[in-house]
Parts: structure tokens; C-alpha cells; sequence
């Protein structure tokens, strides 16, 4: 086909990965799948395969030329937050891969997110495989909280879930620690998951190789577990809304008035498969920023409403690398995103 | 030299290790030093290399011919707990390096510590680079708690000072819990000894090149602060005695009575670096045994002593080894350990 100009988009996350290809007048043309794109998990070099891996496929998939650059690619990646990493990425891809794309831009996975959502900025709050907070100010200024991955922070990501969980069974077993309700679910859960006999066999799992995505999957069997009534299961998911909670609380202070006086009151675009446990998050969510919301001056806020994507947001990710070469690719929001949840205080 | 027959034996600790070489008398031939050789941080076959250059040093060392197998190697390994690994780690030694030794034993850290310093058993306490909590009765049986690594445990260890410290930086700046004392002191601290500019730069030595014992390290400048005073270092290091003492008493149904009636009330064994800190665990650790005594039956739990190794617990691996082979190496026991504190409730 003749070669018009082509926009990559890749939305990179602790877990799955997705790549779009747009053309000008924003037809998302191919769309393509991978693995895990976090170079902090799995290394630059990988990060970088993966990613042109699925770039190329997507080229193909379009029946462009794979030869021909695209216009521009946007990453919008999980890890991408340190400003010498993101450097280091961009430049490294065009390297390695010059025929990719004649520009590439790299976003944070919470920058990828707002871009495909909406123009006026609102809270980004991701629980994936991991956890952030952004906030991104109608004024294009941001604050956040979190976003430090499983050894430092991830506080109600599947990663800390499944590790609550885990935490609770081994405590209990230990009897270093009385569990909140009983570990009988939860420790049949895990011998199943990880397919081992007893828990030393974790061991190897989380020393010998660890891998982020495998023990943030076993999120999966405790959100089952919640969605049957196991009391530790439905504790640990309210635990996760409130400490997810906490970290809206922590921007609180810096979010600009304007967002808070819409039809949906403070928007909060949640991204990540956590969210879908949402009737199990709920309590402790809501608790929490009712606690907190007298910390807003002026009543101002006074209800806020959940958000989730319609669409990758790999579609964000190629909206900000259009951007970044001047061209403004025409995106739908209103197909992009839809309100799952509205609490008025 | 004419080859009488040595007994070897290391100590595998998760930042240094130690290996020395015994005459079937008891005496002392060799010591050398080497990094970590626990094989859930380093991997398998690093383990195996550092080992076996260390105890091929102690035999040039005690002009031993290298060339000749040594008559036991008795090793007591951090993270030498799981059946399956450890079975393992002793296969590969004796395939990879027939000429080291005739005979190849493996046991815990806790074991050889134990082996070090008495014949009557007692607890094992180490909180070095990581923690754990083995009791070993009289009879031979045991029971322990903790020991599952940074990822699942811990507790009170280097490792988790350190990682009490940089979080409670990382939650005060990121406003997400507010800390219980000025942060000054430790942020400090971090951008000095991980030599970085600001706290995204810990990132990296989290994920791109975790070492544990670099980021255990860490805790000698938490030491230093609670030295001077600092308040939130002082804190934290009260807050490790008491999850120390908590392993104690999760223990403590398990312990057989005779072990509390010596005249040192229950022995407990303290291995590794962190209890160069004791004047600063002390509060914490000391609190949660005296709400805990009630607990053992018939008042017998009227004091506890706190004991230390004078020489490495490699000599216990030795003793270990030796004992594998039918031999009984002669150890002083009461030269190998000292009581640094006595307390009577």
C-alpha cells in the first residue's frame, strides 16, 4: 500500500503490553500485543525487543512497509519516571532500531493514560502489577505519589495484594503473627498457584526467579476468593482501597479547584486489572477520602467519580508522540473513557 | 607438609562469609574471608565457586596440598534451609569439585552457629543481612520462624532497617504517611551512601542492580545515627527489637523447659552485625519478652541471656561436617561464646 504517514503508539506495563499504529486523521489502523515493557523488571535490552517486536508486528499487521519509519512513536510505559532512564530508552531504541520511527517520545504509563482519556487533566490512579498516583493539573502541572515499584512502594497493586496475602499465610504458619481471619483459602490458593508442596516452594519463586508479573498474578485467585466471600481475601481488597485511597489523600493538597467542581466531581481515571475487584475496594476506598475530604477548603470537594479506559493506552502513547513532532492526531475522548463508579459524599 | 586430616567448614552469611580449616584435634589451622555465598541472592553456581576458592585459599594457607581432598566439609549456609536446595548445593559442590573433600554436609546457618557455641541447644537468633529464629531443644528438635528473605521476612534485620528507613523517606516526601520522626538525618544519609542526588536514583540499586547486602549496608549509618540521637534511627532500631523478641516468643510454646532453667534463664544465641546495635534494640526487644513471659507456664521464663560467638560458626560447619563422617571434633565451647547481657524480669 502506499505509505501514509503513521503514528506507534505503545502502552508498556508490568504485565501486558500493547502497541496501536494511527494514521493522521486518527484511525487506529493495527493493534498488537506483548509481555511485560518494564525495564526496571526485565532490563533495557528486553524492554527494547519487546517493543520493537511489537511495533514491527503492528506494521505488518497494517500491511505498511516494516522498512519505512513510522512519523513518531510515543511510549507510554510503566517505569518510565526517572528522566536518565527515559532518556536512555529513547535514545538506545533509535540505535538499535533506526528503521522504527523517525521520532521517539517517552511518557510515564499515568502521562499515557490522561492522554487518552481527556485534554484537562484529572488523577491517574494506576493498580496494575504495580501502583502510582499522578495527578496532572488542568495547567499541565503534576504531583504524584508512589509509583516506586514492589520494594519500595505498590501499596494496592496485585503485587502487594497477592504479597499481603502470601505475608498473612507464612505469618500465621510462623505464628509470628495472628491472621486478620483465617489463612485456609489463601495458602490452598497459593500451593495451587505456584504449584508447589509446601512454602519453602515459594522461595524459589520469589528468589531464584522472580518474576513480578508471575506473583502479581496470584492477585487473580484472591480476587476469586473475595468474589466467593473468603474473609482474608475480602479483608485484603479493602485494605488495598484504603491504602489506594490514601494516596488520592496524598495529592490532595495539590489538586487544582477546577477539577473538583465538574459534573463528576474529582475525576480519577483508574487504570490497571486490580480495579476490575473494584466492589471489593470499595469500603475501604470510599472511607478513606470521606476522612479526608474536609482537608479540601470550601466544600469544593464534594464527589468524585471513577473513570476507566475504554481503549489502550497506547492510544495516548501515540497522542503524545504526534505532539512531540507538532501534529495533533483527533482522538475521541468520549469513546476513550467511561464512569464506572460516582460517590457523592 | 605430611596431609593429616582436615576438617573444613564455612560460614555463608548473605554479605560475608568465612571458611576455616580444623585438625582432627580442634586446632585452628586456617581462616579465610569471602562475599556472600547465599545461594537464594547469588544464584547456585556463584555459591559454589566462592566457597570453593575460599576453602582452596585455607588449604594453601595451612600449606595443605591443595590436591588433596580435605576428610569433611561441613558448611553452614544463610539460606541453606529448604531440603531440595540444600540437597542440591552439596550434589553440585562434590561434582563440580572432586578434590575439595571427601565428604560434603550442608546446614543451616542457624545450625552451625548453634554448633559453634553449645551441645545443648538453645535459640538461634541471627540478624544480620537478613533475620530469622531457629530454637533447637535438647532432644534435637526444632522450630523456627522467620528466615524466608527480604521478600517474604526479615524482619528486624538489616535489610529491614535499611528498608524501614529509605520507606519512611519515601512515604514522608511523597505525603503518603507521615513519619514519626524528622526524616533528616536518614534522606541524608541516602543520598550519601547510595551516592545519589535524589531518591529516584535509589531506583536503580532496587531493580537494576539489587544487591542486598549493598542496600543491607545501609543500616551502619542508621547505626551511627541512633549513636548520635537521632530520633526517627532510634525509633526504627527500637522497632526491630521488638519484631526480634516477637520471633522469640512465637517460638516460645515450643521451648522445652529445661532450657529455661540454667543459670542464664533461656540462652538465646544473637548472630550477626545488627546486634553491635543492642544498646539501641534493647527497649523494644526487652518489652516484648516481658509482655510475653506470662505466656510459659509455671513461671519458669524468670530470665533470659543473650549470647555471642567469639570465633565464626564456620567452626560449628566444621564440627557439623566432621560429625557427618563419624568423627567428633573436639571444640572448647565455652572459648567460642560470651553472654553480653543477662535479664532478670
Amino acid at each position: 500500500m502506499a505509505m501514509a504517514e503513521l503514528f506507534g503508539g505503545v502502552e508498556g506495563g508490568g504485565t501486558h503490553s500493547t502497541a496501536v499504529l494511527v494514521s493522521g486523521d486518527g484511525q487506529i489502523l493495527a493493534e498488537t500485543e506483548g509481555p511485560c515493557t518494564n525495564h526496571w523488571l526485565i532490563g533495557s535490552e528486553l524492554c527494547l525487543q519487546r517493543i520493537e517486536r511489537m511495533v514491527s508486528e503492528a506494521k505488518s499487521k497494517a500491511g505498511a512497509d516494516p522498512d519505512v519509519p513510522l512519523r513518531s512513536l510515543g511510549l507510554s510505559l510503566s517505569g518510565a519516571d526517572s528522566p536518565e532512564a527515559v532518556a536512555a530508552l529513547s535514545r538506545e531504541l533509535r540505535r538499535r532500531f533506526p528503521g522504527l520511527s523517525q521520532s521517539v517520545s517517552v511518557n510515564s504509563d499515568s502521562r499515557g493514560a490522561m492522554a487518552t482519556a481527556s485534554d484537562n487533566g484529572g488523577l491517574v490512579l494506576i493498580s496494575g502489577t504495580g501502583s502510582s498516583c499522578k495527578l496532572i493539573n488542568p495547567d499541565g502541572s503534576e504531583s504524584a505519589c508512589g509509583g516506586w515499584g514492589h520494594l519500595m512502594g505498590d501499596e494496592g497493586s496485585a503485587y502487594w495484594i497477592a504479597h499481603q496475602a502470601l505475608k498473612a499465610v507464612f505469618d500465621s504458619l510462623d505464628n509470628l503473627q495472628a491472621p486478620p481471619h483465617d489463612i485456609g483459602y489463601a495458602r490452598q490458593a497459593m500451593l495451587d498457584y505456584f504449584q508447589i508442596s509446601d512454602r519453602m516452594g515459594l522461595l524459589a519463586h520469589l528468589y531464584g526467579s522472580f518474576e513480578k508479573a508471575k506473583f502479581a498474578g496470584f492477585c487473580q485467585k484472591l480476587a476469586q476468593g473475595a468474589q466467593l466471600g473468603d474473609p482474608l481475601c475480602c479483608h485484603i481488597f479493602t485494605k488495598a482501597g484504603e491504602v489506594l485511597a490514601r494516596h488520592v489523600v496524598a495529592v490532595l493538597p495539590k489538586i487544582h479547584q477546577s477539577l473538583f467542581v465538574g459534573e463528576l466531581g474529582l475525576p480519577i481515571l483508574c487504570v490497571g486489572s486490580v480495579w476490575k475487584s473494584w466492589d471489593h475496594l470499595r469500603a475501604g476506598f470510599v472511607q478513606v477520602l470521606e476522612q479526608a475530604r474536609a482537608q479540601v477548603p470550601g466544600r469544593l470537594f464534594s464527589r468524585f467519580s471513577l473513570l476507566k479506559l475504554k481503549r489502550s493506552s497506547a492510544l495516548g502513547g501515540a497522542r503524545l508522540g504526534a505532539r512531540n513532532v507538532g501534529m495533533a492526531l483527533p482522538l475521541d475522548h468520549t469513546g476513550n473513557v467511561e464512569v464506572f463508579y460516582t460517590h457523592v459524599f
